[in-house]
């Protein structure tokens, strides 16, 4: 992996401060090498730079961002080409099961022509590093094969570098337990083994688990539903070359990168930088069931690159047919993949009026249209895949679609919102399963799980000098001098606190109960016209949710930020990520641990970052098949201005209304609509919808156009689909 | 008030079954009397009917409905022509007064010709019905008045008919307290009242509280923001005389009333009815402040009337140009008022796909379009007002815009979602008054306030036999013989529990911390394809609150709903509200006692009703100037099917598209849209914009133009500006 690493945030400001005269921020690389060869083989992060190469250029280890110097090999990143692929893992893992498939399973195995069974991993594969091992489950090999488990496990070592070493642990079928291969068989061929008779694929309808559209088509959905245009023209400005975004008084730039995406950097309104680097920094999936598959599975998703799982988005239907689109790259070891529309960005009309209000004195009646800007991209993460001569085995994960949005107001707030669609990661239904889900389907049952996606949110209000600033509501019960006998002079009410967090092992946070207080960042030597200190508020939007598990060995240290609906730290450049590509696959030890950032450290005025959560407790039901709705399965909050301002900033629309009573009864009333009239000249037509492979650009940079389905196929997968070579 | 009283919900489902062969239900009108000229004066409600009026029509008390027979005449709803234009209300209260107004509140006092102060009320008026008496407290009479408190109140007393019995019983100025006008007026002329000096209008730009535009244009703000059109026409279907709406597989009944608006009747959803009755109840306010008008102030708006409040839509700013108004009429002893643009209805997208997924597999790979269709009103509620002829003395309130938005989902998933805008009811700001809000200007502070909104949900889920589900999401440590020793043999994950709460006095509840579980209405005897009850979801959305305060005197048994998020009762047509119009004024013992719904009755497959709340904890701020944004002051609820369906019914829209790989690598994917095009054709012009006074029809039916525009700014505020006749 070979991929930027930011400069300090010191050096950044200083030249976005004066582009002019501050020198330009040296360009480094951070380069992950995996040195498999050594005695004791590890994966190590270097830090490369000056660049371009030159005579001052250096390798260092890259360790101040890491809490430890090394990655065992156990526990190391995705890599194309290791693991599935090698012959030692169907030889030893698969081969031996294949004959009893068909009976157990109902699909064809070895030896048969037709491909249909799958499997599927478990994860993570290690604690500390000391080994690398998982849970494989069978599955059918369908469309949306994630809904269609099996009841059959196997416990696998893939350990070391040494396939040959590699050795089946367990053998799980119908919550029977094996040690070896052979006392499976020998239960199998005796007779003693319970069985559950497998559902054919011919006597069932396997396509719920499509996006085939079934039913009778609804009155008038023969009509394209209404669609959003700019008739005079777009608002907004994007500046392809400096990835640069204006609109509405709003400016930033996009980041992109292969372990989370799309970032956003500088964001200014109105002239001011508010947050300096907004970006997510891992997925959370935790999983629960009464089998051994569901039971340890904790996905961080980082590991698998959220950035790298970016796809293009469906003009029209991920986005409006309107939208700029712009392209996502990310980096591999055998060249560059680039989504011409990995990005879209777009002005939406709400269809809400931001503020409004009707009154009868002057200039009391109005409204302010309520348009947003949304910068969107959409990550599809999972589909492991591999194939081989005899029968088909694919690595396979849950698959998500999760959409990050970032919606931008007329009144300097964001909606950070996140939604999920895509297939669920299922599981064999039986009857003990009842704790864990709820069935949906046949043989399926949706399993019980939390989805938890942190944010960095690194503001900076009204400078870098900030503080945290917790709000509490609680009753009171006062006594007056002012009140009757009629009512007793008591009264009870409500009463705000106010209180300044001042270290930060005091600031992993959750939002009170009932929302009863919330916190903010502010500066407390900046206020505005009225004496308040300026701030922007964290405000809680969809499903403001934490980990419901907490102390997971899976995720004993590795996922900390999960426990809280939030966190305030001190900026560090040694700091910039609550998690990493190897936290995965090291929960005792991992190479970033949260909770070392909360160090007793004073962050009373000093430059904060938020940690901010969202997520979904997901207990599957029926209506998950054949995709999860983004409707509920979404989550979000706000960063919105408090304070900061003298008063509401969006009253400067002119995309507005100011209406007048009229001058004589019963006329018309009479209004300024500041010269903004709604256009509505002929459209253009639609471009024609078409959707197009990945570009793939090889080392030298070239375009290296796929030779076959096959392989354009594998290589628009990327790493989630290893075609294995026996 | 005469007004339909809405049949037993037996007789309308016979009907609605059957309608060719089923008697209509008969029509019945509830009545309200105020007999003012009794010994003891009281308000009776009296059921009329059947109508039209013929020789079986009868005239009874109602009494099924409420917990009291009849409402002291104290604790009357509101009236226009009473208490605040009687001449003893300005010769008793205010006359006193207005000597000292120009120099302690920097405003003319009587006799002068600029009508440059305005006062306003708290309440509730009384306990329990034995006494009539408020807080009035005076603001500068300028635009956006409710933002320019001063700090002057008078606490007075107006019980009973005989108004020549009013009398004034406190004047507070600036926290000192006097028993009477004469004591004030001493302390005030011998120079010991400590004085605030008041800051005078010329001296300070008022303007902030007003709606007019200010700053520069931003960049391309003079274009046209982006406008949704459907090209080929509407997709949902509008009876306006049996006021019927459908869309996409969605069928309801409007209905409208005084007290709350608009309500929604039989919604099915691809034939089967989910709910009969979907309606707001009440609107709770309470305040909080070092002085004696917030401190006081529990606004219920069932009282003022959110349907008599609801007004015009802007066409282009409160709902789209092309959506469908409806009109929205409410009946007064003067006539009937009649607003033809108070409901909107139109299809929005979203901008986000509803389900999506990229796969490789055949029909992995496509997504449904996120439409929604939207129905709502918005109410303004306050804006108490009268003049006289020596002091322009206004009777005012806050004024809130709420807007009532029911948006529907094409997977049977309903938003219940409300926003407020308009203006804070503000207070006077002084350095004690922090722990009671911010400021926002140089005198004014925004007050620390809840709001929590009630909405009847009269849930029929598969047939009128449900059940109250109850899930828990919580954590356990369990031992399985699968695992193996490197990661140990215990595993922590998550589980869910499930409970049926049986009895009503179970069932008022909170959602959990960290929303770890929820509630759902469910008929356990029909069962989806895969063996799961079916049932719909009480999914919380925006600000899921409830109200903070409990156990103030002035809600002390009137607003009880607001203790939970949520309650279930049974459905009875003797509970057919969780409030009433003269709940607001009779906290002890309120027409309608929430909390004797909840009995101890079964609720295990029987009809049931849930009582749901939506609000907002509101900490203003300066940019609640002028007016409050929506985006952050909203809240919000989904109904959303839960084990209803066997699959996502949403998979049969054909405004979608599934992708097939390509044939030819490099080549551009297939797909199927379904032949649903995006439509181009040049668009109709928006209709200019236009906004017409309201429509009112006398008692005859006959259309009564106004005379003036005075009488018509009067008729268009209805009760809440009774001009005062000396």
């Amino acid at each position: 992996m070979i991929e930027v690493f930011y400069p300090p945030k010191a050096e950044v400001l200083a030249y976005l401060t004066s582009p002019s005269t501050a020198a330009i921020p040296s360009r480094n690389a951070r380069v992950t090498i995996k040195h498999g060869s050594l005695a004791e083989p590890v994966v190590v992060d270097y830090l490369v730079g000056p660049l371009p190469v030159g005579s001052s250029t250096e390798m260092t280890k890259l360790v101040d961002i890491y809490h430890r110097d090394t990655i065992p090999f156990n526990s190391r990143g995705p890599d194309a080409g290791y693991d599935w692929n090698v012959p030692q893992f169907f030889t030893k893992m698969v081969a031996p099961m294949v004959g009893v498939m068909q009976e157990l399973l109902g699909g064809t195995g070895a030896g048969l022509p037709n491909d249909t069974l799958v499997t599927a991993g478990s994860g993570p594969f290690s604690f500390d590093g000391s080994f690398r091992r998982l849970w494989i489950g069978w599955r059918r090999n369908t469309a949306g094969r994630y809904l269609h488990p099996l009841n059959l496990f196997q416990y696998i070592d893939i350990s070391g570098t040494d396939p040959s070493q590699w050795k089946l642990l367990k053998v799980v079928y119908n919550h029977q337990i094996f040690e070896t291969v052979e006392s499976f068989l020998e239960s199998f061929y005796n007779g003693t083994l319970k069985r559950i008779p497998p559902i054919k694929d011919e006597d069932v309808d396997l396509s719920f688990s499509t996006r085939k559209r079934v039913g009778p088509q609804r009155d008038l959905d023969d009509l394209p539903g209404p669609r959003s245009l700019s008739f005079a023209g777009l608002r907004y400005r994007v500046n392809r070359e400096l990835q640069f975004v204006s609109w509405m008084g709003w400016g930033l730039y996009l980041g992109f990168d292969r372990d989370m995406g799309l970032s956003l950097w500088d964001i200014r309104f109105l002239g001011e930088r508010i947050i300096y680097q907004l970006a997510p920094q891992e997925a959370l999936a935790q999983y629960a069931g009464n089998d051994p598959f569901q039971s340890t599975t904790a996905w961080l998703d980082r590991y698998f690159g959220m950035g790298k799982s970016v796809r293009d988005l469906l003009p029209g239907y991920d986005c409006p047919d309107e939208a700029t689109f712009l392209p996502a790259s990310t980096f591999t070891a055998t060249g560059t993949f680039t989504r011409e529309k990995g990005i879209c960005i777009f002005e939406h009309d709400t269809g809400r009026p931001l503020t409004r209000h009707l009154g009868y004195d002057e200039a009391e009646f109005g409204a302010v249209k309520g348009y947003e800007l949304v910068i969107r991209s959409i990550s599809t993460v999972g589909n492991y895949d591999y194939r081989n001569c005899v029968v088909i085995v694919y690595m396979l994960w849950l698959i998500r679609d999760i959409k990050f949005d970032y919606i931008f107001h007329l009144d300097g707030t964001i909606e950070v919102r996140l939604s999920a669609s895509g297939y669920l990661q299922a599981a064999f239904h039986d009857p003990t399963q009842g704790g864990y889900g709820n069935r949906i389907w046949e043989t399926t049952m949706g399993s019980l799980h939390d989805h938890v996606i942190n944010y960095k949110v690194d503001l900076d209000i009204a400078g870098l000098s900030n503080s945290l600033l917790k709000t509490e509501l609680s009753q009171e019960e006062i006594t007056q001098p002012w009140f009757n006998e009629d009512w007793g002079n008591t009264v009870i009410q409500q009463r705000v606190t106010r209180e300044y967090i001042s270290n930060e092992s005091d600031a992993m946070l959750n939002f009170p109960v009932n929302f009863q207080g919330g916190y903010a960042i502010v500066n407390q030597e900046e206020t505005n016209k009225w004496g308040t200190p300026r701030g922007y508020a964290i405000h809680p939007g969809y499903s403001p949710i934490h980990n419901t598990v907490v102390g997971s060995k899976r995720l004993l240290n590795n996922a900390n930020w999960a426990r809280y609906n939030l966190a305030v730290s001190r900026q560090k450049d040694s700091e910039p990520s609550s998690s990493s590509i190897w936290n995965f696959n090291l929960p005792k030890e991992p190479a970033v641990d949260f909770h070392r950032f909360f160090d007793g450290e004073n962050i009373t005025q000093e430059d904060l970052v938020a940690w901010v959560n969202v997520g979904m407790h997901h207990l599957p039901q029926s209506e998950d098949a054949p995709n999860t709705r983004t409707n509920t399965a979404t989550s979000s909050f706000f960063l919105t201005p408090l304070n900061y301002f003298d008063y509401d900033v969006s009253i400067d629309s002119t995309n507005a209304i100011l209406l007048k009573n009229p001058a004589r009864p019963g006329d018309p009333f009479t209004y300024d609509n500041y010269g903004v009239e709604p256009a509505y000249c002929v459209p253009p037509a639609p471009a024609p919808f078409e959707y197009s492979p990945v570009q793939i650009f090889d080392l030298d940079g070239k375009l290296s156009p796929p030779a076959t389905i096959e392989e354009m196929r594998k290589e628009a997968e990327g790493y989630h689909r290893i075609k294995l070579e026996l």
